[in-house]
């Protein structure tokens, strides 16, 4: 098809041009004197974005799912109980593999469309008077139903519990859109990717981890061996990896952390949440709502939004696909059909959106959904121009 | 910026990425036995979109101006006269040129936002009796105004007055975007670039070449050896060239070329044309007209928006480019303030337009043209579901 | 520094120019209907170079150790007994991750230089009465020492001995460059990565696993999750993945495939033959050795080379890199300042290796080693042209 | 074939990677605001390449050819009398192009393996007492035969005989590479192309151009347009172009100046004097002499090697092409089949060249002339041995 793809699954997100360019690399020699020069500013930088001057970032070929699993590798030892809490497809596949792994896992179920509740993290840790509970562990954006939770909460319920259990977040589809503060939270485990706020193709993991959970780790007896964090260790001091890292993806981070840097991370943020604003205006124009209940819950990354019970979400996702080169994400699990998503992430801008949005539109009408042509797209600019106007006066007042 | 650019030019126009891909090569010697394999299918690719069996394609490393050039200088001789008509910034260069390399032009100026007139060159080349104009010009599309004149019109024209002059046709903002048929239009050197139709950087002219026109270089005594045809006509014979080509631009040609003959020219055609029809019911919600005077004058490929005489288009295009992303064509000349232009061609798609008319839309309103928002998106999204409909009409039928 | 560096590390591999820019890929959506179109001719072509048919193959995003632990979990129980040679760096590290994953690894201490004894295996096999050893495992190239071994005669102990144990490999520095029969020698768990034999960057692991693996997959019980044959079994069926995956290394693995179907996998084995040879002799006429003790542990792929005793091979290493652009191997463990390596495996031909081959003789002399300059070099000029001359006559011939 | 293409033609030269990453981007509007950024920039730098300050830069979409016309269109008036010397097929062809532009040259012919003769050029312009010769053209490296000119010289002998012709240096495989001072030797039209010292693919024409030659063309009255001085000038006052540039080339030249700057252009030519010194103890080494009849006109960045005479250079060259992936640069004109030509300009290195001396070695060898293979190896080895000592014992003096 003619054009550009219009890419707004909430990843694979885009990949900009700089990016792109910078992984045009020839192989070299990952034990060269040189080397060290790209690998060591690679860790420093990440640490500014995940907000942590205290852990350790670890950058492993693997996807994001890895690196839950070498955070709980390199953690914790067979059966130990974890809390976990279940409202969508992400925090459900991470339950899984919990229990996989072999621990033992205590679920608070949550509806999808709401996420973590620190109140009832709170109650269970006040109540686990003899610690057995070893891990909480916080979807801070579940992709599958658009809602984005309070971690710094969820850090306040651990505390005021008096609780010594390690504290995991998945921070894949948040981390570098969301504000997300490891050090002030004092999150352990953050788990993310390579696919999504840092703009890079998928295949590399990180991990960005407390002193807290790297002395656990000394102590933890699950078997792992290429997760394992000591390996990682040794090699990283010198700037080395125990392992052939994927060179492109490292040449590509370097340069995708210069373009956070040139943005600014509170920019982004900002950025993030004034495109998710034109979003959601657009889906209160069309007469619809998003998956989370609550604009207490609302991601500024991904938006699930919910088809008239009649439709099926399927054809509108289809129909985008094939007739205007839009990727929309589909509902999961139990959202099947009835959901599609519009992940709004990464290195994305208002005309970008808008494009979407109005193939969304479209796609609407063309399955029957009685939408106003145009309609979401009004709704959005007049967000975007609202808030261009709001933040040239603040930069005035200034 | 975050996000993709909006580059609504009309030309350069958007490298797809299979293109940009292609041109990513090592060099390699262009004397090679190989290299042939490369360039011999160019020219044979290029004929068809040229739509010339009898005619020869020139590809030189030099932007389309150059085109104008080689096509003037191997065919007329010093003092020669040309009849040309001027209707907008691009029809004016080329007379320029002519009057620059020592031609005697005879200008007919037309209205700006209508084109060429094929009753009035026909009745000047009636009353030339003797013979006297060696020379027809005439600009297929004139990008500064987005008016699209009648290139078989002008060949009746001619032939209804039985007039031997060669026919030269700009088709540089036309080729591979708007129907031209070479051989059945009797245009004797049909001049284009890269840039445009054919989704390339600019930096390659391209010249199609009728077998009259080649003998009438052979007496031709314009000096010229750069731009000359027969160096090429020897090199080329075998696949080679008389000087170092621009070998990416070549890559990129032959990627070109598999892009359009996968899409095919006429679907090509019907696209642009859907497009356009969608930026013109943009317009026309928007309560604005197109510089255009009359529907015969539309260009598929290229709109100029006249603005309200009270509000200056540079300044929606200042604003479109500064807060938006969105690069939109300046007035030239006489209409600089006046109109902004929306280029629609090459390789493009409804939602990337969309994205386009929302920040003029937004640009618009934000400079105070009193436009609806939305309310351009919603016409165009109108026009493109409707000629969807009538094409899925149109195919169930067949 | 000026000019290409030439690479020649046992890995990673030169890039070729086509793979490099197959990989410059915009994301997209890894659930669209259009995905599999991609992924399931992966499958297949990867099968012809494991020369597997009734196998199946597995692609993580993960480096070769990935697949090293991939194939222990799926198929092995906590405490399983494995019974493993050590004889290098690498295979030395298999047996680490074995002991450290919690199996009971007995090894076959073999003298470094050489590789697997397959009467050592078939001995210890017949001994094992009640078949506790439940997995055999053997390194087909030992990039540390430059070894390989006899996999077939391996597959013929193990037969011999009447012994059910599952046959692992590591095939990371042989696959696609040396003859490896995944169905013929019955290997029932081929690991290897992406950036050696596949001119792949690092970051893909490869997995041929047989239907006897499979089935063992069923009841094994240690834990695994991220490389879990299951998910993969499940998704990988529709051409899908249970996570996002790396998608420019599978666009990449498109055209290094195509590259390797052009070759032809025969030629590329007698290309690697041919390069070698031209090694060895100039190795010999420098009046050194290679770490492989006899040629029938020469291995096609890399050549360590020991340095006289009384100089030290990083300084030669040092030298070529700093002086002349090219990156040798280092040797590791006990060979650590004995041997330099050369990897001649991938995307390689006669003078990439001619300049190598020169390179390291100038940095020789530079430390002091006597050779002559040249001397290397005509040798592997000698074996060359006398390798030419006999293919020339072979096909003469036929 | 397998592995990197050894490219030894005297042009194109190896695009750096840097410079090939760096020109993979989208197309821009180049009228933006934001455009003259990247261009001003590129002018300033030029200028410290072709060594001037006085003079102005232009860059044409065009090849180096298309510079020579430039030059002379700009400069000079039908019938002018134009001094030029032939001694290759390079200059030949220069002399080609002013006479079908309509000059009147005047030929110096030098024995072929010679350059420019200053004393005959003054002898010349003493006896031109009323000043007809408007011209006096040199080329500074003579890409056919390997021979440079003493520019510098030729300067002395025009002011020696007081005359006022504009001097014209086609600098086309000399600029960037061999030292070249526009400034210092009053060079009013160095004419260059982009695809030899700036390590560009060809499509740019770099012309530096003189006070002296600006104000001639203020009343030159040959006829021009696409490459008229005027237009240009005016446009890139503002870092704009008359005409659509090719984009990817100006961004490849800003990281090609980059990379001149960081090696810096002293240091550029002291590699290129040193690699030029191993070719050349090659061909002593195989016995056979270089094109160039003296010392004093060999070039460093191209050597054409006389075969023995009962040997056909073709052969040479096609053995190397076809059965070691090396192209060497075949004879022309009254050359052909009488020497190959090896080019050592651009992005190299001592081992890309040992690679391409190994190379042509074997091919010499194969088609039967007598050289000792290693021996040209060899002696380039020992001669980059000796000039690094020197080199290193320089530095430590200093």
């Amino acid at each position: 098809m003619a054009g550009s793809h219009f890419l707004f699954v909430p990843g694979p997100t885009n990949v900009p041009e700089r990016v792109l360019r910078a992984m045009v690399v020839p192989m070299e020699d990952h034990r060269s004197p040189k080397f060290p020069d790209l690998t060591l500013p690679l860790f420093e930088g990440a640490k500014k974005v995940f907000k942590t001057k205290d852990g350790q970032i670890f950058l492993f070929p693997s996807s994001g799912t890895g690196m839950w699993e070498s955070a709980f590798q390199n953690t914790l030892s067979p059966g130990d109980k974890v809390l976990m809490s279940r409202f969508g497809q992400f925090s459900h596949l991470w339950i899984d593999m919990a229990q996989r792994l072999g621990f033992d896992v205590q679920i608070l179920e949550e509806e999808w469309g709401t996420g973590v509740k620190p109140e009832k993290i709170e109650e269970v840790l006040r109540a686990d008077k003899s610690h057995k509970i070893k891990a909480v562990c916080a979807t801070h954006n579940e992709t599958a139903t658009g809602v984005a939770s309070d971690i710094g909460a969820v850090r306040k319920a651990i505390d005021a519990a008096g609780h010594p259990a390690l504290f995991y977040v998945d921070t894949v589809s948040s981390l570098g859109s969301l504000d997300f503060r490891q050090d002030e939270w004092g999150v352990d485990l953050a788990v993310s990717g390579s696919q999504k706020g840092f703009m890079l193709p998928a295949g590399l993991g990180l991990l960005g981890v407390s002193q807290k959970a790297l002395a656990a780790s000394k102590t933890a007896s699950s078997k792992r061996c290429y997760f394992d964090f000591d390996d990682m260790i040794k090699a990283n001091a010198t700037g080395y990896f125990p392992y052939t890292p994927p060179l492109p993806l490292l040449y590509g981070l370097r340069e995708a952390l210069r373009i956070i840097e040139e943005e600014g991370l509170e920019a982004i943020f900002k950025r993030h949440s004034r495109l998710a604003g034109g979003v959601r205006a657009a889906v209160k124009a069309w007469g619809l709502a998003p998956c989370a209940k609550e604009p207490k819950w609302y991601s500024d990354t991904v938006t699930a939004i919910v088809v008239p019970p009649q439709y099926n979400a399927v054809e509108v996702i289809k129909t985008a696909y094939v007739r205007y080169n839009l990727s929309l994400g589909a509902g999961l699990s139990q959202l099947a059909g009835k959901v599609f998503r519009i992940g709004h992430l990464g290195d994305l801008n208002e005309l970008m959106l808008l494009g979407a949005i109005s193939g969304a539109e479209m796609a609407m009408a063309d399955v029957g959904i009685p939408v106003t042509l145009g309609s979401g797209v009004a709704a959005a600019q007049a967000h975007y121009r609202a808030a261009n106007a709001a933040a040239a006066k603040a930069e005035k007042a200034a």
